[in-house]
Protein backbone atom coordinates (compact mmCIF):
# COMPACT_ATOMS: atom_id res chain seq x y z
CA UNK A 1 0.00 0.00 0.00
CA UNK A 2 1.13 3.62 -0.77
CA UNK A 3 0.89 6.45 1.28
CA UNK A 4 0.18 10.22 0.77
CA UNK A 5 2.15 13.04 0.63
CA UNK A 6 1.20 16.78 2.14
CA UNK A 7 3.36 19.32 0.92
CA UNK A 8 2.16 21.94 3.54
CA UNK A 9 2.78 25.79 3.81
CA UNK A 10 2.62 27.17 7.21
CA UNK A 11 2.42 30.91 6.40
CA UNK A 12 5.09 32.90 7.29
CA UNK A 13 5.49 33.01 10.95
CA UNK A 14 3.62 31.45 14.17
CA UNK A 15 0.12 29.04 14.12
CA UNK A 16 -2.13 32.36 13.49
CA UNK A 17 -1.70 31.88 9.61
CA UNK A 18 -1.85 27.47 9.92
CA UNK A 19 -5.22 27.14 7.38
CA UNK A 20 -7.59 24.39 8.62
CA UNK A 21 -6.52 22.22 5.58
CA UNK A 22 -2.86 22.22 6.88
CA UNK A 23 -3.94 21.53 10.59
CA UNK A 24 -5.17 18.55 9.59
CA UNK A 25 -2.31 17.20 7.52
CA UNK A 26 0.12 18.01 9.88
CA UNK A 27 -2.37 15.53 12.42
CA UNK A 28 -2.55 12.89 10.41
CA UNK A 29 1.15 12.59 8.75
CA UNK A 30 3.83 10.04 10.54
CA UNK A 31 6.68 11.68 9.31
CA UNK A 32 7.38 15.35 8.84
CA UNK A 33 10.30 16.44 6.73
CA UNK A 34 11.36 20.12 6.09
CA UNK A 35 14.05 22.88 6.60
CA UNK A 36 15.07 22.64 10.73
CA UNK A 37 12.82 26.02 11.75
CA UNK A 38 9.81 25.03 9.53
CA UNK A 39 9.94 21.70 11.33
CA UNK A 40 10.53 23.00 15.17
CA UNK A 41 6.92 24.98 14.45
CA UNK A 42 4.73 22.40 13.67
CA UNK A 43 3.42 20.97 17.06
CA UNK A 44 4.53 18.05 18.39
CA UNK A 45 2.54 14.64 18.13
CA UNK A 46 3.70 11.29 19.59
CA UNK A 47 5.31 8.53 17.66
CA UNK A 48 5.79 11.42 14.76
CA UNK A 49 9.36 11.39 12.99
CA UNK A 50 10.71 14.12 12.49
CA UNK A 51 13.22 15.04 10.06
CA UNK A 52 14.79 18.64 9.55
CA UNK A 53 17.65 18.93 7.23
CA UNK A 54 19.72 22.01 5.92
CA UNK A 55 18.04 24.68 3.25
CA UNK A 56 20.10 24.00 0.41
CA UNK A 57 19.14 20.38 -0.10
CA UNK A 58 15.37 20.58 -1.06
CA UNK A 59 15.89 18.04 -3.62
CA UNK A 60 17.44 15.01 -1.61
CA UNK A 61 14.23 16.10 1.06
CA UNK A 62 11.73 15.97 -1.55
CA UNK A 63 13.21 12.57 -2.69
CA UNK A 64 13.64 11.42 0.90
CA UNK A 65 9.85 12.34 1.35
CA UNK A 66 8.85 10.53 -1.61
CA UNK A 67 10.92 7.62 -1.07
CA UNK A 68 8.58 7.68 2.07
CA UNK A 69 5.40 8.16 0.61
CA UNK A 70 6.16 5.18 -1.58
CA UNK A 71 6.61 2.82 1.10
CA UNK A 72 3.18 3.29 2.60
CA UNK A 73 3.92 6.43 4.96
CA UNK A 74 1.73 9.64 5.46
CA UNK A 75 4.56 12.37 5.32
CA UNK A 76 4.32 15.88 5.23
CA UNK A 77 6.76 18.33 3.57
CA UNK A 78 6.34 21.38 5.77
CA UNK A 79 7.45 24.82 4.09
CA UNK A 80 7.59 28.11 5.44
CA UNK A 81 4.47 30.70 3.53
CA UNK A 82 3.24 28.73 0.63
CA UNK A 83 4.50 25.91 -0.73
CA UNK A 84 3.78 26.76 -4.03
CA UNK A 85 5.47 30.02 -3.75
CA UNK A 86 9.16 30.03 -4.07
CA UNK A 87 9.31 27.13 -1.94
CA UNK A 88 9.31 23.28 -1.68
CA UNK A 89 6.16 22.14 -4.06
CA UNK A 90 8.32 22.88 -7.28
CA UNK A 91 11.21 20.92 -5.64
CA UNK A 92 9.00 18.20 -5.15
CA UNK A 93 7.90 17.62 -8.61
CA UNK A 94 11.23 18.49 -9.95
CA UNK A 95 11.69 15.09 -7.97
CA UNK A 96 9.03 13.46 -9.00
CA UNK A 97 9.64 13.49 -13.21
CA UNK A 98 13.61 13.16 -12.69
CA UNK A 99 12.66 10.08 -10.18
CA UNK A 100 11.31 6.83 -10.57
CA UNK A 101 8.10 5.86 -12.46
CA UNK A 102 6.33 4.47 -9.45
CA UNK A 103 6.49 8.12 -8.12
CA UNK A 104 4.08 9.38 -10.73
CA UNK A 105 1.10 7.20 -9.23
CA UNK A 106 1.78 8.50 -5.88
CA UNK A 107 -1.08 10.52 -3.57
CA UNK A 108 0.23 13.86 -3.78
CA UNK A 109 -1.49 16.97 -2.04
CA UNK A 110 -0.34 20.47 -2.29
CA UNK A 111 -1.66 22.61 0.70
CA UNK A 112 -1.81 26.36 0.26
CA UNK A 113 -0.58 28.61 2.38
CA UNK A 114 -0.04 32.46 3.90
CA UNK A 115 3.15 33.82 1.57
CA UNK A 116 5.90 36.67 2.92
CA UNK A 117 4.29 38.87 -0.04
CA UNK A 118 0.88 38.55 1.68
CA UNK A 119 1.40 38.92 5.49
CA UNK A 120 3.84 41.69 4.46
CA UNK A 121 1.41 43.24 2.54
CA UNK A 122 -2.29 42.73 5.13
CA UNK A 123 0.15 44.65 7.68
CA UNK A 124 1.07 48.46 5.40
CA UNK A 125 -2.43 48.27 3.92
CA UNK A 126 -2.60 46.75 0.51
CA UNK A 127 -0.15 47.76 -1.61
CA UNK A 128 -0.39 44.34 -3.53
CA UNK A 129 -4.11 45.54 -4.37
CA UNK A 130 -3.41 45.74 -8.13
CA UNK A 131 -1.81 44.27 -10.86
CA UNK A 132 2.21 42.57 -9.13
CA UNK A 133 4.57 40.20 -9.53
CA UNK A 134 6.51 38.28 -7.14
CA UNK A 135 10.52 38.38 -8.10
CA UNK A 136 13.10 35.65 -6.28
CA UNK A 137 16.30 37.71 -6.44
CA UNK A 138 17.85 34.02 -5.40
CA UNK A 139 20.48 33.12 -8.79
CA UNK A 140 21.61 29.80 -7.37
CA UNK A 141 19.55 28.68 -10.15
CA UNK A 142 18.67 31.02 -12.65
CA UNK A 143 21.13 33.56 -13.96
CA UNK A 144 21.28 37.18 -12.86
CA UNK A 145 20.30 38.20 -16.04
CA UNK A 146 17.60 36.73 -16.58
CA UNK A 147 16.56 38.22 -13.09
CA UNK A 148 17.04 41.83 -14.83
CA UNK A 149 15.20 40.88 -17.41
CA UNK A 150 12.43 40.03 -15.41
CA UNK A 151 12.85 43.41 -13.06
CA UNK A 152 13.06 45.54 -16.25
CA UNK A 153 9.56 43.91 -17.62
CA UNK A 154 7.84 44.24 -14.21
CA UNK A 155 8.88 47.95 -14.02
CA UNK A 156 8.06 49.13 -17.25
CA UNK A 157 5.06 47.02 -17.27
CA UNK A 158 3.76 49.26 -14.20
CA UNK A 159 3.40 45.93 -11.58
CA UNK A 160 3.74 46.40 -7.88
CA UNK A 161 6.81 44.04 -7.39
CA UNK A 162 7.32 41.42 -3.95
CA UNK A 163 10.68 40.79 -4.26
CA UNK A 164 11.55 37.24 -2.44
CA UNK A 165 15.24 36.05 -1.54
CA UNK A 166 16.63 39.98 -1.64
CA UNK A 167 19.93 39.28 0.15
CA UNK A 168 22.00 35.92 0.69
CA UNK A 169 25.75 35.95 2.48
CA UNK A 170 27.02 34.47 -1.36
CA UNK A 171 25.67 37.54 -2.68
CA UNK A 172 25.38 40.36 -0.70
CA UNK A 173 24.90 43.02 -3.18
CA UNK A 174 22.23 41.64 -4.72
CA UNK A 175 19.28 43.98 -3.68
CA UNK A 176 21.56 46.83 -4.20
CA UNK A 177 22.04 45.85 -7.85
CA UNK A 178 18.34 45.24 -8.14
CA UNK A 179 17.66 48.94 -7.16
CA UNK A 180 20.33 50.25 -9.67
CA UNK A 181 18.35 48.63 -12.63
CA UNK A 182 15.22 49.60 -10.96
CA UNK A 183 16.28 53.04 -10.79
CA UNK A 184 16.80 53.27 -14.84
CA UNK A 185 13.00 52.68 -15.59
CA UNK A 186 11.38 54.12 -12.05
CA UNK A 187 10.93 57.33 -10.93
CA UNK A 188 12.52 58.10 -7.11
CA UNK A 189 9.49 58.94 -5.51
CA UNK A 190 8.51 55.11 -6.73
CA UNK A 191 7.26 53.15 -3.03
CA UNK A 192 9.60 51.00 -1.90
CA UNK A 193 8.63 48.84 1.54
CA UNK A 194 10.61 46.71 3.87
CA UNK A 195 8.92 43.97 5.49
CA UNK A 196 11.56 42.44 7.97
CA UNK A 197 10.88 38.90 9.90
CA UNK A 198 6.81 39.54 9.41
CA UNK A 199 4.47 38.30 12.30
CA UNK A 200 7.59 37.27 14.03
CA UNK A 201 8.95 39.08 17.06
CA UNK A 202 11.94 41.27 15.80
CA UNK A 203 9.23 42.24 12.95
CA UNK A 204 9.69 45.66 11.72
CA UNK A 205 9.00 48.22 8.29
CA UNK A 206 10.55 50.74 6.78
CA UNK A 207 8.55 52.75 3.91
CA UNK A 208 10.49 54.67 1.98
CA UNK A 209 11.27 55.24 -1.70
CA UNK A 210 13.61 54.35 -4.72
CA UNK A 211 15.86 57.18 -4.41
CA UNK A 212 16.20 56.56 -1.21
CA UNK A 213 16.36 53.09 0.00
CA UNK A 214 19.32 51.30 1.31
CA UNK A 215 20.12 48.51 0.45
CA UNK A 216 22.39 47.58 3.61
CA UNK A 217 19.21 47.66 5.82
CA UNK A 218 17.43 44.49 3.80
CA UNK A 219 18.49 41.30 5.18
CA UNK A 220 17.33 37.48 4.36
CA UNK A 221 14.47 37.72 6.15
CA UNK A 222 13.37 40.76 4.15
CA UNK A 223 10.48 41.25 1.77
CA UNK A 224 10.46 43.64 -0.63
CA UNK A 225 8.24 45.96 -1.98
CA UNK A 226 8.21 48.02 -4.99
CA UNK A 227 5.21 50.40 -5.65
CA UNK A 228 3.58 51.10 -8.70
CA UNK A 229 2.25 54.39 -9.98
CA UNK A 230 -1.15 53.60 -8.55
CA UNK A 231 0.36 53.25 -5.38
CA UNK A 232 -0.53 55.58 -2.58
CA UNK A 233 0.54 56.41 1.01
CA UNK A 234 -2.20 57.71 3.47
CA UNK A 235 -0.19 59.86 6.15
CA UNK A 236 -1.41 59.41 9.82
CA UNK A 237 -0.41 61.65 12.56
CA UNK A 238 0.03 58.60 15.63
CA UNK A 239 1.09 55.40 13.33
CA UNK A 240 3.18 54.11 10.24
CA UNK A 241 1.36 55.53 7.47
CA UNK A 242 -0.87 53.10 5.59
CA UNK A 243 -0.09 52.11 1.77
CA UNK A 244 -2.52 51.01 -0.91
CA UNK A 245 -2.17 50.61 -4.77
CA UNK A 246 -5.34 51.97 -6.19
CA UNK A 247 -7.21 49.67 -8.41
CA UNK A 248 -7.56 52.36 -10.96
CA UNK A 249 -4.23 52.75 -13.22
CA UNK A 250 -1.39 54.51 -11.72
CA UNK B 1 -14.59 54.61 21.98
CA UNK B 2 -14.30 53.88 18.49
CA UNK B 3 -13.93 50.28 17.13
CA UNK B 4 -11.56 47.83 15.48
CA UNK B 5 -12.13 47.01 11.50
CA UNK B 6 -11.04 43.41 10.10
CA UNK B 7 -10.80 42.93 6.58
CA UNK B 8 -10.88 39.41 6.60
CA UNK B 9 -9.82 36.82 3.48
CA UNK B 10 -12.12 33.82 3.95
CA UNK B 11 -9.65 31.78 0.77
CA UNK B 12 -11.55 30.86 -2.41
CA UNK B 13 -14.20 28.14 -0.61
CA UNK B 14 -14.77 26.28 2.35
CA UNK B 15 -13.68 26.79 5.60
CA UNK B 16 -10.58 24.56 4.95
CA UNK B 17 -8.27 27.65 4.02
CA UNK B 18 -9.54 29.67 6.61
CA UNK B 19 -6.34 30.50 9.37
CA UNK B 20 -6.54 30.77 12.71
CA UNK B 21 -6.51 34.60 12.38
CA UNK B 22 -9.45 35.28 10.13
CA UNK B 23 -11.61 32.34 12.33
CA UNK B 24 -10.63 34.78 15.50
CA UNK B 25 -11.61 37.84 13.73
CA UNK B 26 -15.34 36.08 12.46
CA UNK B 27 -15.60 34.81 16.11
CA UNK B 28 -14.92 38.97 17.43
CA UNK B 29 -16.97 40.94 14.82
CA UNK B 30 -20.21 42.55 16.06
CA UNK B 31 -20.76 43.10 11.77
CA UNK B 32 -19.81 41.54 9.13
CA UNK B 33 -20.50 43.18 6.19
CA UNK B 34 -19.81 41.93 2.15
CA UNK B 35 -20.38 41.11 -0.69
CA UNK B 36 -23.55 38.24 -0.13
CA UNK B 37 -21.96 34.85 -1.07
CA UNK B 38 -19.17 35.68 1.34
CA UNK B 39 -21.23 36.91 4.47
CA UNK B 40 -22.97 33.29 3.29
CA UNK B 41 -19.90 31.43 4.35
CA UNK B 42 -19.25 33.08 7.63
CA UNK B 43 -20.67 30.56 10.39
CA UNK B 44 -23.70 32.36 12.13
CA UNK B 45 -23.07 33.82 15.30
CA UNK B 46 -25.44 35.40 17.91
CA UNK B 47 -26.20 39.07 18.20
CA UNK B 48 -24.02 39.11 14.75
CA UNK B 49 -25.29 41.79 12.54
CA UNK B 50 -24.75 40.70 8.45
CA UNK B 51 -24.98 43.08 5.85
CA UNK B 52 -24.95 41.44 2.31
CA UNK B 53 -24.51 43.78 -0.46
CA UNK B 54 -24.11 43.16 -4.49
CA UNK B 55 -20.63 42.93 -5.59
CA UNK B 56 -20.49 46.07 -7.47
CA UNK B 57 -20.85 48.12 -4.64
CA UNK B 58 -17.21 47.74 -2.52
CA UNK B 59 -16.71 51.49 -2.61
CA UNK B 60 -20.09 52.28 -0.34
CA UNK B 61 -19.48 49.06 1.36
CA UNK B 62 -16.10 50.19 2.50
CA UNK B 63 -17.77 53.27 4.08
CA UNK B 64 -20.34 51.80 5.75
CA UNK B 65 -17.98 49.44 7.44
CA UNK B 66 -15.59 52.65 8.19
CA UNK B 67 -18.80 54.45 9.97
CA UNK B 68 -19.63 51.71 11.99
CA UNK B 69 -15.65 51.29 13.40
CA UNK B 70 -16.09 55.16 14.42
CA UNK B 71 -19.24 54.52 16.26
CA UNK B 72 -17.22 52.14 18.27
CA UNK B 73 -18.23 48.61 16.51
CA UNK B 74 -16.05 45.94 15.77
CA UNK B 75 -16.71 45.01 12.04
CA UNK B 76 -15.44 42.46 9.67
CA UNK B 77 -15.54 43.26 6.05
CA UNK B 78 -15.32 39.65 4.70
CA UNK B 79 -13.56 38.83 0.88
CA UNK B 80 -12.99 35.62 -0.82
CA UNK B 81 -9.15 34.54 -1.39
CA UNK B 82 -7.28 37.20 -0.03
CA UNK B 83 -8.47 40.94 0.89
CA UNK B 84 -5.02 42.23 -0.32
CA UNK B 85 -4.90 40.31 -3.54
CA UNK B 86 -7.93 41.71 -6.21
CA UNK B 87 -10.01 42.17 -3.14
CA UNK B 88 -12.03 44.66 -0.46
CA UNK B 89 -8.16 45.82 1.40
CA UNK B 90 -7.75 48.36 -1.50
CA UNK B 91 -10.88 49.61 -1.41
CA UNK B 92 -11.40 50.66 2.67
CA UNK B 93 -7.89 52.18 2.29
CA UNK B 94 -8.95 54.09 -0.76
CA UNK B 95 -12.23 55.14 1.26
CA UNK B 96 -9.76 55.90 4.18
CA UNK B 97 -8.30 58.42 1.76
CA UNK B 98 -10.86 60.11 0.34
CA UNK B 99 -13.14 60.07 4.22
CA UNK B 100 -13.27 61.85 7.20
CA UNK B 101 -9.71 62.80 8.74
CA UNK B 102 -11.11 60.94 11.77
CA UNK B 103 -11.05 57.85 9.68
CA UNK B 104 -7.13 57.64 9.70
CA UNK B 105 -7.01 56.87 13.67
CA UNK B 106 -9.14 53.44 12.64
CA UNK B 107 -7.55 50.59 14.00
CA UNK B 108 -7.89 48.48 10.64
CA UNK B 109 -6.57 45.32 10.14
CA UNK B 110 -6.24 43.36 7.37
CA UNK B 111 -6.15 39.38 7.71
CA UNK B 112 -4.51 37.86 4.95
CA UNK B 113 -5.54 34.71 3.30
CA UNK B 114 -4.84 31.96 0.03
CA UNK B 115 -6.13 33.79 -2.40
CA UNK B 116 -7.95 32.03 -5.34
CA UNK B 117 -4.17 31.19 -7.81
CA UNK B 118 -2.40 29.88 -5.01
CA UNK B 119 -5.74 26.88 -4.51
CA UNK B 120 -5.67 26.53 -8.13
CA UNK B 121 -1.58 25.98 -8.24
CA UNK B 122 -2.05 23.20 -5.12
CA UNK B 123 -4.36 21.37 -7.19
CA UNK B 124 -2.15 21.56 -10.43
CA UNK B 125 0.95 21.20 -8.48
CA UNK B 126 2.88 24.06 -8.59
CA UNK B 127 2.50 25.90 -11.68
CA UNK B 128 3.33 29.32 -9.86
CA UNK B 129 6.81 27.57 -8.48
CA UNK B 130 8.67 30.69 -10.12
CA UNK B 131 8.81 34.22 -10.76
CA UNK B 132 5.01 34.87 -11.81
CA UNK B 133 2.43 38.28 -11.98
CA UNK B 134 -1.41 38.34 -10.86
CA UNK B 135 -3.62 40.52 -13.46
CA UNK B 136 -6.63 41.38 -13.21
CA UNK B 137 -8.30 41.61 -17.01
CA UNK B 138 -11.09 43.83 -15.42
CA UNK B 139 -11.77 47.18 -17.53
CA UNK B 140 -14.26 48.53 -14.95
CA UNK B 141 -11.68 50.83 -13.54
CA UNK B 142 -8.62 50.80 -15.72
CA UNK B 143 -8.70 51.00 -19.66
CA UNK B 144 -8.02 47.93 -21.51
CA UNK B 145 -4.49 49.31 -23.40
CA UNK B 146 -3.27 49.09 -19.74
CA UNK B 147 -4.28 45.50 -19.48
CA UNK B 148 -2.47 44.86 -23.22
CA UNK B 149 0.53 46.76 -22.00
CA UNK B 150 0.98 44.56 -18.49
CA UNK B 151 0.27 41.44 -20.86
CA UNK B 152 2.65 42.14 -23.19
CA UNK B 153 5.75 43.08 -20.54
CA UNK B 154 4.76 39.77 -18.27
CA UNK B 155 4.92 37.66 -21.36
CA UNK B 156 8.68 39.20 -22.98
CA UNK B 157 9.67 38.72 -19.28
CA UNK B 158 9.05 34.78 -19.25
CA UNK B 159 7.06 35.05 -16.16
CA UNK B 160 4.18 32.47 -15.59
CA UNK B 161 0.77 34.46 -15.06
CA UNK B 162 -2.51 33.82 -13.15
CA UNK B 163 -5.61 35.69 -15.01
CA UNK B 164 -8.19 37.01 -12.40
CA UNK B 165 -11.17 38.58 -13.86
CA UNK B 166 -10.92 36.65 -16.99
CA UNK B 167 -14.39 37.14 -18.15
CA UNK B 168 -17.82 39.45 -17.27
CA UNK B 169 -21.45 40.00 -19.06
CA UNK B 170 -20.15 43.04 -20.08
CA UNK B 171 -17.04 42.36 -21.55
CA UNK B 172 -17.21 38.20 -22.63
CA UNK B 173 -14.75 38.81 -25.49
CA UNK B 174 -11.95 39.75 -22.70
CA UNK B 175 -9.96 36.61 -22.91
CA UNK B 176 -10.29 35.54 -26.15
CA UNK B 177 -8.85 39.26 -26.78
CA UNK B 178 -6.09 38.36 -24.23
CA UNK B 179 -4.97 34.87 -25.06
CA UNK B 180 -4.94 36.83 -28.88
CA UNK B 181 -2.45 39.20 -27.70
CA UNK B 182 -0.61 36.49 -25.73
CA UNK B 183 -0.13 34.16 -28.84
CA UNK B 184 2.13 36.98 -30.95
CA UNK B 185 4.53 36.87 -27.64
CA UNK B 186 4.91 33.27 -26.61
CA UNK B 187 5.25 29.87 -28.47
CA UNK B 188 1.81 28.24 -29.12
CA UNK B 189 2.67 25.30 -26.94
CA UNK B 190 3.00 27.74 -24.14
CA UNK B 191 1.00 26.00 -21.21
CA UNK B 192 -2.87 27.22 -20.09
CA UNK B 193 -4.55 26.31 -17.22
CA UNK B 194 -8.07 26.34 -16.55
CA UNK B 195 -9.15 26.24 -12.72
CA UNK B 196 -12.70 26.61 -12.66
CA UNK B 197 -14.50 27.07 -9.11
CA UNK B 198 -11.34 25.76 -6.93
CA UNK B 199 -12.78 23.70 -3.91
CA UNK B 200 -16.45 23.92 -4.77
CA UNK B 201 -18.49 21.18 -5.69
CA UNK B 202 -18.42 22.21 -9.34
CA UNK B 203 -14.64 22.50 -9.32
CA UNK B 204 -12.98 21.68 -13.15
CA UNK B 205 -9.37 22.22 -14.71
CA UNK B 206 -8.64 21.94 -18.61
CA UNK B 207 -4.90 21.36 -19.15
CA UNK B 208 -4.95 23.10 -22.60
CA UNK B 209 -1.88 25.74 -24.32
CA UNK B 210 -2.35 28.81 -25.85
CA UNK B 211 -2.33 27.44 -29.45
CA UNK B 212 -5.40 25.64 -28.81
CA UNK B 213 -7.30 26.65 -25.57
CA UNK B 214 -10.95 27.52 -26.10
CA UNK B 215 -11.81 31.05 -24.71
CA UNK B 216 -15.56 29.98 -24.89
CA UNK B 217 -14.63 27.44 -21.55
CA UNK B 218 -13.58 30.47 -19.26
CA UNK B 219 -16.31 31.58 -17.43
CA UNK B 220 -16.15 34.42 -14.41
CA UNK B 221 -15.38 31.27 -11.69
CA UNK B 222 -11.89 30.45 -13.63
CA UNK B 223 -9.04 31.27 -12.84
CA UNK B 224 -6.93 31.24 -15.89
CA UNK B 225 -2.84 30.45 -15.46
CA UNK B 226 -0.40 31.09 -18.45
CA UNK B 227 3.18 28.96 -18.19
CA UNK B 228 6.04 30.05 -18.70
CA UNK B 229 8.99 28.53 -20.83
CA UNK B 230 10.39 26.33 -17.14
CA UNK B 231 6.32 25.24 -16.85
CA UNK B 232 6.50 21.42 -17.48
CA UNK B 233 3.92 18.91 -17.54
CA UNK B 234 4.60 15.61 -15.86
CA UNK B 235 2.29 13.00 -17.39
CA UNK B 236 0.50 10.31 -15.48
CA UNK B 237 -1.35 7.00 -16.30
CA UNK B 238 -4.43 7.57 -14.13
CA UNK B 239 -4.72 10.63 -13.28
CA UNK B 240 -4.87 14.06 -14.38
CA UNK B 241 -1.05 15.81 -15.18
CA UNK B 242 0.83 17.41 -12.83
CA UNK B 243 2.17 21.13 -13.94
CA UNK B 244 4.86 22.48 -12.19
CA UNK B 245 7.27 25.56 -13.26
CA UNK B 246 11.18 24.75 -12.71
CA UNK B 247 12.95 26.43 -10.23
CA UNK B 248 15.72 27.14 -13.30
CA UNK B 249 15.26 29.29 -15.69
CA UNK B 250 13.00 28.30 -18.66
Amino acid sequence: MSGRLYVVGLGPADERWLTLEAQQALAEAQDVIGYEPYVARVPLREGQTRLASDNRVEIDRAREALARTQSGRVVAVVSGGDPGVFAMAAAVFEAVEAGAPEWRSLDIRVIPGVSAMQAAAARLGAPLGHDFCAISLSDNLKPWDVIEKRLEHAARGDFVMALYNPASRARPTRIADAFALLRRFLPGETFVGLAKSVGREKEAFILTQLDRVDPAQVDMATLVIIGARGTKRIARDDARDWVYTSRKAG
